[in-house]
């Protein structure tokens, strides 16, 4: 078998074998099959596309290629969640106790951010003494003990993935829905989840700005989850304006704490409900959406949801009264307010734009190895729909003065990212379809 | 400027700009740009092309990109011919002595072959002493005195060219007409030429299967030509079965030499006669193509083509006794016959298996590194349109015994290469269309 033939059966438009596509994963994560090739079978790829059975076999090429963790030892139904990405998003600091409250297990391993903000595993470190590194035994032992446990890659998981990702970006050859979806699915079936809810953002802070490429990536998605054995759903949520009111690590723990005590913005609250819904029915727990939802809620009334957070953070070595005294979190020196240059409705939130603004803030990384500065990051007081005044304030920037340089930028940026509008603005849904193996809902 | 940028907008349908094409062959050639890059650019000109633009730029940066001739000391107007390259083909031993015989300066660079036979470099090499290897000077010197002289390439020329030829044949990125476009007339305007007359080979045995895709090619080099103000023509030749009857290195300086004098197969002497007339013609010795045929055949009948080779064989230091009698070249040791299996009329010669057959017994490189026995090769009894009957003779294998073990495989290729039809077959045109600035006529 030689590499160049199977480019040349892709550029053609052929189905490669899953003998093929094992030869190409394995072959150039050994290194025998050099970045070249394979940048120039990724973008005969991004114009050909594949089968659903040929993405099948990219991912569990890629989720064989390292390390695999197996969760047998975890009692009950493993499900995992992943979200494709946006600006505002701690759901999974909100859905992983709430769930686990419920008595499905979650053993979540999480990224770093790089960008815009941090990821889940920076935005839990805001807590003072959280540990995201556990040994796998006692990873294993405390999700048996508490259903809950959130902690960092370790280990060389889906190098092969990382290898091609990273090659990816380099050739313009990022935005293809296979390639997006075995990325994803390789790593959530290296992760050793039984089922898995997808949380597929959509619109303009979102890698998918289009509610069509989101089904799509979401199909391809459930697709890739029905071919290896994993029940996979999909919600496409919005991602149109940040979500929720605060970006930044420490605000948006305060955020989630907020939205487990019942108190959080609605958005933030709705999509957590939802996908809780269904990580509930894929765990086994509830029958249907309805049910699940009033499981949901009488476990944030209750107070059991917030008291599953502390027992996570009591056991990963943070500071639970940083949970029952958000404000006790790391909080910046100073903080200033963007101003509305016009009045009106809020018509638009580019929520790229915030995210950049929160990361010149030091709430994220421009490069790998930048440090983040947790306390930073930007709150904002106005979304879609509201009224505002000239003179009002829109946003919060919350930095410290090792970032005064980039409070400038920031600012312009906010209010770039504002659209203000004369006339009324109609409420935007925010969740457009569920995407299951049975078809795409939308609603 | 990043090339993963000009990447994206290639493969988005962009056109790129003289400068973003100019940062590109710069930054490949040296060495910025790495070839995982230059790949993706690539597969994505194979599927977006490239405008008539774009491709005299990429032309010029790559025929920039290393040594360029100048043949400004030589007097009179440079004709310079390319063939896109097929099996048999000796027409520069034939066409440079018969155009420089009628005044027209041929100062000739030509390759090497790798694959099936030897290029023309080769092919004269089967002269005892001839030397490829001039200095400039000795090349200059000669052209101006004898007006005719052929040389094998030497020092750094279209080094960008040569490294993303070497890309393109191990990621499936060859057949872009707009990357063979460029290739082939990079080393043309590297090598100096006022006009080119190019042989663009249709058929089976040609690198372009179909007349469309031929003249499409054409017509992108006579673009290319255009824009970059050096008249250029293409004809479109068939290549369905090999040119002449013999094939290996001395075999065809032997055939050439007959050609010369007015004793060759008619495909070759036809081929040969409309090349040379466009370059008669593009030279300003001729009006048209009627003035150029009557010229060049007077000099095959009155010796003065042969005489020209003469010439230039010994000038190169070659033994012109060789070409006073041609029995004196190098001959193999064995031939043995192809014999039919069939009767009726040949229908069809696949002219790559020949060629490969060629190979098997000396006449071509299977590696860079392999010696070439210039007495070896295959000479055609039978070509199409022939009657044959059962135990005729088809073809007679040349080789000496080192290459004894190809033969069987030799033979078999050759009895598989010819097609035997019951009926009888029609002739085949051998020039199927001209291409010009002013457009494309079909005979």
């Amino acid at each position: 078998m030689r590499a160049v033939d199977l480019i040349r059966k892709k550029r053609d438009g052929q189905e490669l074998t899953s003998e093929e596509i094992a030869f190409l994963v394995k072959g150039y994560s050994e290194g025998q099959i050099p970045d070249y090739q394979m940048a120039a079978w990724a973008m005969a790829v991004y114009y050909q596309g594949m089968t659903a059975r040929e993405t099948a076999d990219l991912t569990l090429a890629m989720a064989g290629s390292g390390d695999t963790i197996d969760l047998g030892s975890i009692h009950g139904i493993k499900v995992d969640k992943h979200s494709t990405g946006g600006v505002g998003d701690k759901t999974t600091v909100v859905l992983g106790p709430l769930v686990a409250a419920c008595g499905v297990p979650v053993a979540k391993m999480s990224g770093r951010g790089l960008g815009h903000t941090g990821g889940t595993i920076d935005k839990l470190e805001a807590i003072s003494g959280f540990s995201v590194e556990l040994g796998k035994e006692q990873f294993f032992r405390q999700v048996n003990e508490i259903g809950l446990a959130v902690v960092g890659q370790s280990g060389n998981m889906t190098p092969a993935d990382k290898k091609l990702y990273a090659l990816r970006d380099v050739t313009a050859t990022v935005d293809s829905i296979p390639l997006i979806a075995s990325s994803v699915m390789s790593k959530k079936i290296a992760a050793g989840a039984d089922a898995i809810v997808l949380d597929v953002k959509t619109g303009s802070g979102a890698f998918m700005k289009t509610l069509e490429d989101s089904i799509r990536l979401a199909k391809a998605m459930v697709d890739i989850g029905t071919q290896v054995g994993r029940r996979t759903v999909a919600v496409i949520s919005d991602m149109d304006q940040p979500l929720g009111h605060a970006i930044g690590n420490a605000l948006e723990i305060q955020e989630a704490v907020a939205t487990l005590r019942g108190e959080g913005p609605t958005d933030l609250e709705e999509v957590c409900l939802i996908l809780a819904s269904h990580m509930l029915i894929l765990g086994g727990k509830a029958a249907d959406e309805e049910e699940a939802h009033t499981m949901l809620t009488a476990q944030i009334k209750n107070g059991e949801a917030m008291e599953k957070l502390k027992q996570m953070v009591s056991a990963q070595g943070g500071n639970t009264e940083q949970i029952d005294h958000p404000e006790l979190l790391p909080t910046a020196e100073l903080k200033v307010d963007v101003k509305a240059t016009g009045s009106g409705f809020v018509e638009s939130i580019q929520a790229e734009e915030i995210g950049i603004a929160a990361m010149m803030l030091g709430a994220g990384r421009e490069t790998k190895d930048s440090v983040i500065d947790l306390a930073a990051g930007v709150e904002l007081l106005k979304k879609i729909g509201d009224p505002v005044e000239v003179g009002e304030t829109l946003a919060v920037l919350h930095f410290n003065p090792s970032h005064e340089a980039g409070r400038v930028e920031a600012e312009r940026r906010i209010l770039n990212a504002y659209g203000i509008s004369g006339t009324k603005v109609p409420t935007r849904p925010l969740v457009f379809a569920l995407v299951t193996p049975d078809g795409v809902k939308r609603f």
